[in-house]
């Protein structure tokens, strides 16, 4: 069994913002050498996620939207004492808050639209997401 | 190690739909000869979901109409430019994308009532599933 | 390739309750001797959920909070005939239900606040969690 292990730092303009990471995971998975088996993209930060969905500004947009909508970033939150990041603990979780890729033929094996998306809720500041990869 | 991949393909009669696929991974288990060890279920499209939950027929109601209250499905979103399938995209980063599911001698190793199930939000049309087993 | 599987019961004093499991998935790590791999924490029941975020107990009271007003624990679902758990089986969902973790050097390999807890969302009953770490 191969393993392989990155680690990537992300210090985003904005407080909340979507970073497509599809070439740095199959960057990853290419120095990995391994040609089939799984890759785990998973933040070290708990108000931050990994997903997986489209690249299209619409709906990146929408996401925002909606998890405004149904958790308000600004509301109160018994967390809010000397934090001011509940909300996006909480969005981190909605939105899932990983994913586990599969590699075929040592590449990542993804369907046509699905790009891997890094979610910074609570950023401007230096976070890191881990890619582990195993297999053979 | 020993992996091992396969290619459903779904093509539902009606636009949201859930079908049970736990008889499908559990196959692909037994044709990978693996004892011990993992097998990813993720859906190749990003308009649906893998999950594990009840075969129970009013509960999977309940899902819908849980996520028809709090994104419906018809009202507006940026995405639905030439597009209609925004609230989608949303339902499934809300149900959880995809499972990873343990294997134990040779089986699925679930509880009594988890069943895999594949979630589609936005069918009638082909759509791919992609099971990888990595074990030994 | 190494596997090593533990199964954890819970039988909490509240119907939902947090239970911080971190050191248990350390000792897995640990006892399976694994160095570089993946280690899977799965909830065998579909009421409750496997979650990484912070150990701050005002947090946990807003995930409940926010939980019952998108999702009211005692609201009309069809899936309570008989039953009275529609809600646990929702939220586990909206929680994201599981988690794969990355083993480095032989230990979990965590960022400084991820912390992994159990979620139970239809307790005072034994429920299992499943523990697979596999790799080398």
């Amino acid at each position: 069994m191969k393993a392989h292990t990155e680690y990537l730092v992300f210090n985003t303009v904005k407080k909340i913002e979507f970073v497509r990471i599809t070439g740095q995971v199959e960057n990853a998975v290419k120095k990995s050498g391994v040609k089939e088996g799984l890759v785990l993209v998973n933040p070290m930060h708990i108000t931050a996620a990994v997903i997986v969905n489209d690249n299209e500004s619409g709906l990146i947009q929408d996401y925002q939207d909606v998890l405004e909508r149904l958790v308000p970033y600004r509301a109160k939150y018994r967390h809010n004492v000397g934090e001011d990041n509940a909300a996006a603990h909480i969005w981190r979780q909605l939105m899932g808050h990983q994913v586990v890729l599969p590699i075929t033929k040592g590449e990542l094996d993804l369907g046509a639209w699905e790009q891997v998306f890094y979610c910074e809720f609570d950023g401007q500041r230096n976070k890191r997401v881990l890619i582990k990869v195993i297999g053979e």
